[in-house]
């Protein structure tokens, strides 16, 4: 397990800065967002020190996100929300602010301020057979 | 394993509807989204029909999600893109359009169309420790 000494979230996962706890074993941790999106945002973390989510091994994603359903859950239930995004950011230019990986759990209502827009497109022809075989290739 | 023969994404896991496939195993599948938000766009879905992802056991969810790590990698590395968003949508309100579980891997770049904001708040005094006990008695 890697770690990084500067890391807040190493830290927040370790109980070096306190956090208000939901949940951990032994590759995971969850806590309360103090910057929440709604009430009830929570993020999961690996305990492991990771930046972004494709460094992580098959082994360590499972455990760590077999708990989305769980947390999913409780939130909705705690929050009392309409819906529920989940939502993890990989490179700054997708809004990752801290350096290790992390899924947000986000309570949604409507008229609530969290907002994102959905400009579905189309593949030209022959394209998505192209950009698939590509894909696969780096697998 | 439950199914919905209704289920637009059910078809697409068993063959019936044909789809750019990315890759498969006994509990999930993953292909490309044909509206995509930017090219190289996957979904990554669970074989068997679960509307939300809190109707999934742990076991399942780990199953599907350990192969995010290698899904962001391959789509990055063929897409070229800056970073990438992975996203799961519970509820009409958190814009969940196909009533099947599926994990959104959007490629991210500077100036594209995919847009959202982070209007993060915080809490009152003492509010965070209350809803933190509310969503662990849920657990």
């Amino acid at each position: 397990m890697n770690d990084d000494s500067s890391c807040i979230f190493c830290k927040i996962a370790s109980g070096e800065i306190p956090s208000q706890k939901i949940c951990e074993d032994d590759k995971s941790f969850a806590f309360m967002d103090i910057g929440p999106l709604a009430e009830g945002h929570v993020l999961l973390i690996p305990k492991g020190h990771f930046v972004t989510v494709d460094e992580m091994s098959p082994d360590d994603a499972g455990a760590m996100l077999r708990h989305v359903p769980r947390l999913v859950r409780a939130v909705q239930a705690a929050a009392g929300c309409q819906g529920i995004n989940v939502l993890q950011n990989n490179g700054r230019i997708a809004h990752q602010v801290v350096q290790h990986v992390h899924f947000h759990i986000i309570p949604r209502n409507a008229g609530d301020e969290f907002h994102f827009n959905w400009p579905a497109g189309s593949y030209p022809e022959g394209r998505i057979e192209e950009i698939a075989a590509k894909i696969r290739e780096q697998l």
